[in-house]
């Protein structure tokens, strides 16, 4: 469970020197752990504090909150690895999560508290108090090196056991646009699409799944992005339908536009050209590929065809996070690797008229690229 | 716009002889502020950093990301605010919101930097990087004194504002449970009950909805909580429906018993007794009553009922948060106030057997209580 990612993690810290380190950022426990925490809608509402890895020679302890804990049971249980649990709510005394925490922290990071050296810290996500305690249980001629930011390229090359997350969140996303496509019909609202999707897709896993990015109809004022409203949808709209689902833990991303109506002559050149784009920039996908000439071939391919090119990223990764390495945009010297897993998305907007985007994930094989979203992107007039 | 909030807030710090502070709690930030910021599933996606608000000597500064800083717009508006943006995603250079977020930091608190003395901070939600920038912009002798949950005690009594957030929000969550009502039937499955649900909360909405709690047949082997999965609905369960909506970043909170088949003597009897014990708490609401004489005597009327009684609260706050004071809990010794607004929740489980639960939210009036929630908690047998 997740055996790879640490022993990269460790060689990484290792390469500076760096024996401990206190990880904090939820992207770095996920990666690190294995784990797929519940999402929680604002600051935990059992009274604990944020998921912690303590990393000591090898070995990965996580602290976590009595109620998290539980779902931490199979991580505990790996020969590197231990879990620190400590009380969160309770009904017999003022809350105290807090303190306990600490106490926990302290605990775990005494045992080398005899000790010198560098101790590695994402200070972006580490609490104060927590840094303080940290402070104050370890010798003062402790070194904190701030090690923000270290493991999201680390992250970029996926293993066999993140492929296999990918893939089955890949299949429910394909769930989710087949619900849209079926969904997107002239006087429906974008709501009411959002929900059938929603609603296909926790119905296929079976459990609920939290789902970011947009869902819009084209004839809102800019027709790229935002979450569903109640807007009804016209016959003439291209309905932009972009989806991520989120599965023990791992994003998927993924786009197509569909049709209520009879789409325009306009709409379908602009369909076939994204669709066009969108096959060619897969085409351009095999270790050794640099991002940001995927990006500028894909950009002139758009402009090529007399379109206006889109604002935004042709890709990024996926994988703990929805945004992350490899970022195809115009300033990324990132060189593509087999088992790499991004997004492509070339669009066309032409704002306050219509708008058409399609995307597709990828995985970098020897061979070139092997897509991972299934969900038909062709342009089919609605029902 | 929230400033009697604010008000509340200042008088507080004043009253400790803080003129500065830093909240970074999001409990705190959306009570300050009245803002309802997206949910994040996971960091930010948008390369930002925690929301903050910088307060000094009456003047309330929100630091937001730009994709952040468009829904604080009326805020900025306020006689006693200000909003800062800084830069977050962009396909132009390397992400660097964390170092724009910094530099934004120092600019709000430069203009104090000449000055000595207290500076409140929420330690525990601040992160260290931007401790360490407070720390590196004001004078070495600044003194920073923790102030994590303040606020909390400041929020039990609710403004008129609020309550409109909050009834609205209940007659949301209100539409869900008679979307339960229709759906709970055997076959069908804990997930189905629960789209079914979450469905028509955003179609009555009209934009996304966040769903917290949980959903659950009685026949798990502690029937008491949990998330909604795959299993089916048998007829002779006893169907707890929990659910809280959060609208304009306020919680409700509610339960309702259903029954997919013809109810049991047993169930009868059981929700007959929760029913009746829901009846006798909130007849104990009024300004000046305690919060653990309500909770004793309510889990009094269960035993003396000849149950098992529950092993959770009996009530809890509602607001900005899911969990919050007054708190009805054995422990606490908190005074009842005109315009509280809190659950009440008692309940009956036979583990492995069955389980019933009713919850009502109420508003503490001058005169004793006015029930929030409109939901049908009636015993009737389902469809």
């Amino acid at each position: 469970m997740h055996q790879e990612q640490r022993r990269r993690a460790q060689a990484k810290l290792a390469a500076h020197g760096i024996e401990r380190a206190l990880f904090a950022n939820l992207n770095s426990v996920k990666w690190l752990a294995g784990l797929a925490p519940p999402v929680q809608l604002g600051p935990n509402l059992f009274a604990g504090g944020p998921l912690l890895v303590w990393y000591q020679e090898g070995r990965f302890t996580l602290l976590a909150v009595d109620t998290d804990a539980a779902a931490a049971e199979a991580f505990g249980r790996q020969p590197d690895c231990a879990v620190v649990s400590y009380p969160g709510y309770t009904i017999k005394a003022p809350l105290a999560g807090a303190e306990h925490l600490v106490t926990a922290l302290q605990q775990v990071v005494a045992g080398s508290a005899g000790r010198d050296g560098q101790v590695g810290v994402e200070m972006r996500d580490v609490p104060a108090w927590l840094m303080a305690t940290l402070q104050e249980t370890l010798p003062p001629s402790t070194e904190f090196i701030p090690i923000d930011g270290w493991l999201e390229p680390l992250r970029a090359v996926k293993t066999e056991e993140e492929l296999d997350k990918l893939r089955k969140n890949f299949a429910l996303t394909d769930v989710g646009h087949a619900a849209a496509r079926r969904a997107v019909q002239a006087g429906q609202r974008e709501i009411d699409v959002w929900t059938a999707i929603h609603s296909a897709v926790e119905r296929a896993a079976g459990c609920r799944v939290p789902m970011g990015n947009d869902c819009i109809v084209g004839h809102r004022p800019a027709n790229i992005g935002g979450w569903p409203l109640d807007y009804e949808i016209r016959p003439d709209d291209a309905f932009i339908v972009d989806l991520s689902t989120v599965w023990h833990g791992y994003w998927s991303d993924s786009c197509a536009t569909y049709y209520p109506g009879e789409p325009t002559a306009q709409q379908i050149a602009m369909h076939r050209t994204v669709s066009e784009a969108l096959a060619f920039a897969i085409s351009l996908v095999r270790p050794g590929a640099v991002a940001q000439e995927i990006d500028r071939r894909v950009r002139q391919f758009i402009a090529d065809a007399g379109y206006p090119v889109y604002p935004h990223h042709t890709g990024h990764g996926v994988g703990v996070s929805g945004h992350e390495a490899p970022r195809l945009v115009p300033y990324s010297q990132e060189v593509l690797k087999e088992g790499m897993v991004f997004m492509l998305e070339p669009a066309i907007y032409l704002p306050g008229e219509t708008g058409v985007r399609l995307e597709d994930a990828v995985l970098v094989t020897s061979g070139g690229a092997e897509v991972l979203t299934k969900h038909d992107k062709s342009l089919q007039r609605g029902r």
